[in-house]
């Protein structure tokens, strides 16, 4: 039988196939952003210990959480949080049924694009601005209002899409714990129900899976359909000493593995990681990134208004957690074929 | 080639077990310990419609979310919640170091079995007993108080172990819509952190599957350990109109399975299954379990203190919920083996 130079073609291709698979399956990276070193090690030494039945180490499926700070470790958190430009966005898309907002601070600044006025506005004038873009709808509206802002709105100076933003590398160290049977959950200072919105799409983490800072809400029957109501008012704070809280509150167990950015993920990192006393001698993780990159992200850490660490710094070393040098360890910052 | 009868024995062994286990696959009954009737065909078909790929009722994996209440739901509630039963145990176990409770009220009654004064404290006295019981302590003790009842404590009447009071009828239900890829939730008024201590082993749902109410806590290192203290204030009262808004906060997402008992379960069914308007045609399931078993368990409904039905009544029909009268559905309460 002759073969034709085009059924040759295909055979080769075929045989070539299977040789890039194999090669795929022996020189599989599970952390291929990451470039080699102390980080890389010590994250993949601590997954094959606690998943190894044969291990001293070796921690059961049910037990195996990991928990994620979101601003500025998952995704970027300069020049100030994400969810702050959703709400800038929103009071310029709400500012027809408020026309004193004009004339009004902080919203005649958030129109203005003035930041420099938003920001003068202090705390209050923040609290002000999220309060009347989150609450006083119902959760449907809201819903479809961060839906619409994370499908459409972006970065100001990178011109990217806000929800491209993600950090490359931690999604894949989020698939590489997945992978391994943890269940990865997000507990943020950020609001949850922002949140919830685009983590499953953008992290691969469920609504159910989300912590973070809560307002009231109320439940009716409104003309016979069942509704929620967002009120003004703040009930949790995800933040600092609130994250224990957090975690203890909607997952209720300890997690094996956390990753911050900030002094505000210390006592969550001090909670996962900290022995409980002499018969605690399970193995924990603690990750905290160190964002040192100018060029590809941004550079700030002890003096820092958004995602301080300071304090951080200087625990990292005396708990053993792994400080991530951004600049030095990631091959690549964002998702490239966003 | 000569057969010998042990050769024999063995093929027919072999044999049987195969027509055994074709047998078993071709009449195999998810849910057993139902009746065959209209509850157990509305359920069957409500899950095959959601699971199959070609109807139009479709549900895909990770929206397949059903909640459960818990007492009345999963397990009895009589002659009172068993988290008072065990508030009661904990009472006698700490007096020795509270001598006042001897002659100060509730706590006197408790300690000498008087139900009657005990209820005679009304709402305050219950507060007492079990604030007392439930805060002043680290998460892991009270975790602990909780399993060392939850495997040791009998019931007043039945004697059995409390845990193992549990609805068969229910475990099945719980375990078929696990097999059909549902994620199944505890939504119960009872406190978040006691269910946690034994929902795994019992209903095979993690601690960060249950909703619950919650008391406020404070995170601390204490000598250099990290430690979660149960503080007595109440925060959130996961009933009523609380049951969605736990769904809400908790979730994230709406249910398109609600199981309930009581007039308390009325808010959850109803955001579970009523139709948010003419556009939304999505198929979803309530059920409501009538207590009508004076015999193998208890029969109350209207005018019970606990677990009260009677709104619950005249909304089924209505609504279209299913309504599992148990003396006639469920042909065991309790699991045997237990």
């Amino acid at each position: 039988m002759e073969i034709s130079s085009m059924q040759l073609f295909s055979r080769l291709i075929v045989i070539l196939s299977a040789f890039a698979m194999t090669a795929c399956v022996t020189t599989s990276d599970p952390l291929p952003s990451w470039n080699d070193g102390q980080t890389k090690t010590n994250i993949i030494t601590f997954v094959t210990k606690i998943t190894d039945k044969n291990s001293v180490d070796f921690v059961p499926k049910e037990e195996r959480i990991a928990t994620f700070d979101n601003d500025g470790t998952l995704w970027s958190e300069q020049p100030y949080y994400f969810q702050l430009a959703f709400a800038f966005h929103q009071v310029k898309l709400m500012a027809d049924k408020h026309p004193e907002w004009k004339t009004t601070e902080p919203f005649k600044s958030v129109l203005a694009d003035d930041m420099k006025g938003v920001m003068a506005s202090g705390e209050k004038g923040l609290l002000q601005i999220v309060s009347a873009t989150h609450s006083g709808m119902t959760a449907e509206e809201f819903e479809k209002s961060v839906y619409d802002w994370s499908t459409t709105a972006t970065h100001p100076t990178t011109g990217k899409l806000f929800t491209s933003m993600v950090y490359q590398p931690m999604l894949e160290l989020l698939q590489y714990l997945r992978a391994n049977d943890f269940k990865t959950f997000i507990v943020s200072g950020g609001g949850v129900d922002f949140m919830r919105v685009f983590t499953e799409q953008i992290y691969g983490i469920p609504p159910e899976q989300v912590v973070g800072s809560e307002i009231d809400s109320q439940f009716k029957l409104i003309d016979g359909i069942p509704t929620i109501l967002r009120e003004p008012k703040l009930l949790f704070v995800d933040d600092k000493a609130g994250k224990p809280i957090g975690i203890y509150r909607h997952i209720g167990r300890r997690p094996i593995f956390a990753a911050g950015n900030s002094d505000g993920d210390l006592a969550m990192l001090e909670y996962t990681t900290i022995s409980r006393g002499p018969d605690d001698k399970s193995l924990r993780f603690g990750l905290l990134v160190h964002h040192t990159d100018a060029v590809r992200e941004w550079a700030y850490d002890r003096d820092s208004k958004i995602g301080k660490l300071d304090l951080g710094l200087d625990e990292a070393p005396k708990q053993g957690w792994t400080l991530v040098n951004m600049k030095n360890e990631w091959k690549v910052i964002y998702p490239t074929a966003k």
